[in-house]
């Protein structure tokens, strides 16, 4: 019936608007929770990588992930996109959900947000040519690879591996990339002195709140997009379990970083919420909203602590990238194994097969790229520009030039 | 036909989300407002409202609101949700309009609102741990009990009452607890002093301007979605009255306060949009475009006295949110006696005994709440927390730690 | 079939938010590359530009730009909104893609925009009022007439000239106006000082990134809307089109300005996703996914080009709307003659004459409005006012009263 198409793609567009503005959120997160001096920088490869990656999600990367038929490790379709015709129109049997321009971007939203998740993690001190190249190779490549392994039909999806939107496939692919990124890069000057963590405060609390605020709109589209159509029962269910899951990993964060540090800390409320969207993100469409708050209270609580395990492994992470998104989307991704319809002791080990070979590829294939960046190119800036902000040195200019000129 | 379920739900789904992002409307323009020193404080008040706010709703507020069979005043569903079943499944008969987790959900966002308009109204000076107690006892129990008498089916929506999507139920409900809190607590030191009224200038108007852009787009969602189906004709025309009201309303402020202080204020322009919005909200779905358009410029003249109104009397809004939300709330639901298909005396009278009605409630039920917070543990900060700013007490951090540190 | 009619209405509806969004955007955009002294005076202009923007459409615009049955020329159907009705209530027979009030409403969205990008380019030295005067004959006159030539089935429309989305209806019509306005008004003081040009960093960054990223997502909305229904394949090839040509006018623009200015110039990359955006909107749904890459690299190659020509003819645009708007648009519109489905030597004479039908009506409407505004009222502010900003003059208040009193 094209009524229910013309619906299904309706929601699956609106889906698609809500994924981008994503990008406004991480990019407001990431400055916020940054310093002044780096600000433009940071603007500059989200928008990088919002672009960029869409157009190599059209060169290559669309066909590289959903190949068709193929050996369930790697598959590619060709190059750029070939829309599937009948008697010359698209061919609307495409798929009763939506069709072929609307799966392309949809997915071609989702592409980029691995590279973001990076961004975060290697902020203020990664030379911004490295990351670009890492941006192409990682976006153009290893991600629809990874991704054609679940979602495009490949051998753990065949295997029973489960990952309804991507707390793996897109979470834990930025995670790991961004884990690998941080070791190599090593820390920022004085984060780890004399024994001492250093503190960095993010220069725009505002920001970041929003950026977190903005993330848990579009998270309505990430997730509630995953359905592929807009069947009322999976989709409704799917943002339910969703804001549950929210809200409970934020009031989770904040109670227990409350009782850790005497402090209402308004960073780790902000990481709880996206801990636990993320922790839900693998189940959302399988959990009952017991079930999510559960999810989303326990990635709150992964949080608070897994913050600190970074810092204490002498790993610097300016936003805490590495905590929300590799170490809850490893949790939501067991989630699955031991909460909702899916619970039960095969499916868990099936999730941890998945972990594992997720973070194979991911860390092999981000390790290499940024390994040979390393010793040619070189990734990180001199001490000099980071010392002074990336800003003016990499683009002349300072992200607030006037402010405070005419104060009274 | 569920085609028609789908499209329906759809809209309500979209709606669920614009009402979600009025947090950060709401957050922006509260911050705005205020002067930096209190940002991190108001932001971490709004995080925890939503926050908090959807999982009561879960627990208790969706069954304490929506009882089904009662006794018109007060009753109770259980705690938690529980999803109607038929054959195991969800059972799509619940609602032509939106399955049983859109209801929750949409609902839920609304829930929140209540209590946002009483944090702007008490920023600045207010006990961190005193609002949040306030926030769940009224969120989680004078909210839904309250808004039971209409959209339950209660006593008021026996008698003819009628309040489209708020103006009464969420709108005064918010205002009335924000006028008793303002009492309450009194005002901020500086701002009542010898006879005159301190200017206390918020510290971020592109913020403001932000968040009452957000709140309008907002308000396509939680009055479109009050329409509880995606029917085009009511759904449209409710975006169309209601975005001339906005219209209107900020027009008709900037006019009347351009002509009573020579000076075209921004404040006055925004909150004036926002008047109107709240104004058209109890009968959007009732009026005219000409109609919507003489409610928000009334609305818009009410804004411009009511601000005046207030400090007059010596109370200390920060934000403007008793005019905007009490005011305006009352304007809005009278009107639906004066104007449109249901203009009447005895509609008119019905919406008096409403506006009374809702009064009793929320004076009785926040003066409750307030009072003994404030005999108990305190509901005002001390004044040299005040003075220095909550930020800093109560969070540890600054909303802007570097700014200036590196301008040239 | 009623069903198609609520899908699509809900899409009309959708778009009309996000349309709406964009206003935002363009606020954010213009305050985000001009200086703080003037940022409450470009965030009022907006603001006034969207509440009368809507109430002039709602008078007499939409009747004059659709005025039915008309002369091609200039037509007007009546003063304010006359809904069709059959036996009583709304007639949705009016249209299969839209009721009556969502066809007002989404038009009369498109309609502030226009002068939206007159803001930006007169920004930090126009009088309020005199803008203020334009908007209201710009907006309320000028556009719904040169509108109903193509859209209102007028004799361009007659004619063959195609502009799916406004590249020249809605982005040229503004442009024009923009370029009259900063002819007359003279470029800001220092701006052009001993054959020098003057650099006037604007004064956030971020509010500038967040404003394109929002008019990206607003341009679904604006191109998916003007498809007039939610038609899956032309709904989701226009977002697809129109999303990869902004990300193609982006890297464009970056790439070309890397290599003239050997600089990573952010502004020049916001610049080149709008020049992409606009490009693309004539043709949005001719143009296969090559197709509109290649339009949107051309844009943003003639972004930069075009910014440098606007400053060595000696204007003062100090967002570069000429360059955005008015060269990207006529370049979006012929571009429908070369590339896409409509490819062809007639087809670009006609978009060549419709070019020109739209140049002669817009410079000839606006230099008559602000020729006789410059010898009446005048529309420049003193040299005094300009120096010491826009915001303390006409507005009494400073956009960030205390940033900076309490810094550590």
């Amino acid at each position: 019936m094209e009524g229910l198409l013309t619906i299904n793609n309706v929601w699956m567009m609106i889906c698609t608007g809500l994924v981008f503005f994503m990008h406004l959120g991480f990019a407001l997160l990431e400055i916020g929770l940054t310093r002044q001096k780096n600000t433009i920088n940071i603007l500059f490869k989200n928008l990088f990588i919002i672009t960029m990656g869409l157009l190599l999600y059209c060169l290559l990367g669309f066909n590289l992930m959903y190949p068709g038929e193929f050996n369930g490790f790697i598959g590619f379709a060709g190059f750029g996109l070939s829309s599937p015709l009948v008697d010359g129109s698209l061919d609307l049997a495409y798929n009763e959900g939506y069709t072929y321009w609307t799966d392309f971007l949809f997915q071609g939203m989702f592409a980029a947000t691995a590279a973001t998740i990076v961004s975060g993690a290697v902020a203020e001190r990664m030379k911004l040519n490295s990351f670009m190249i890492f941006v192409i190779l990682y976006v153009g490549i290893v991600y629809p690879i990874a991704g054609s392994w679940k979602w495009g039909g490949g051998f753990l999806d065949e295997m029973g591996f489960y990952d309804f939107a991507g707390s793996t496939l897109v979470h834990s692919v930025g995670g790991w990339a961004a884990l690998v990124a941080i070791w190599l890069l090593g820390a920022r000057i004085g984060k780890f002195k004399d024994g001492k963590i250093g503190a960095f405060p993010g220069h725009n609390m505002p920001f970041a709140t929003a950026g977190v605020i903005i993330l848990w709109l579009g998270w309505f589209g990430f997730n509630g997009g995953s359905v592929l159509s807009a069947d009322p029962e999976l989709t409704s269910l799917t943002l339910v379990t969703t804001c549950l899951a929210a809200a409970s990993g934020g009031v989770s964060s904040f109670l227990v970083s409350t009782i850790m540090y005497k402090n209402y800390d308004i960073t780790m409320f902000l990481n709880g919420i996206l801990g636990g969207l993320v922790g839900i993100t693998a189940g959302a469409d399988q959990m009952s909203p017991t079930d999510a708050i559960l999810i989303g209270a326990i990635a709150g609580a992964i949080i608070v602590f897994g913050v600190a395990l970074i810092d204490k492994i002498r790993l610097d992470d300016p936003v805490g990238a590495v905590a929300v998104h590799l170490i809850c989307g490893i949790w939501g991704t067991l989630a699955v194994g031991l909460f909702g319809k899916l619970a039960g002791f095969d499916q868990f080990i099936n999730q941890l097969i998945g972990v594992a070979c997720y973070a194979a590829i991911c860390i092999v294939g981000s390790f290499i790229i940024f390994y040979l960046l390393k010793i040619t190119i070189g990734i990180r800036v001199s001490a000099k520009e980071e010392t002074e902000g990336l800003d003016m040195h990499e683009h002349g200019m300072d992200a607030y030039p006037d402010f405070g000129l005419n104060q009274h």
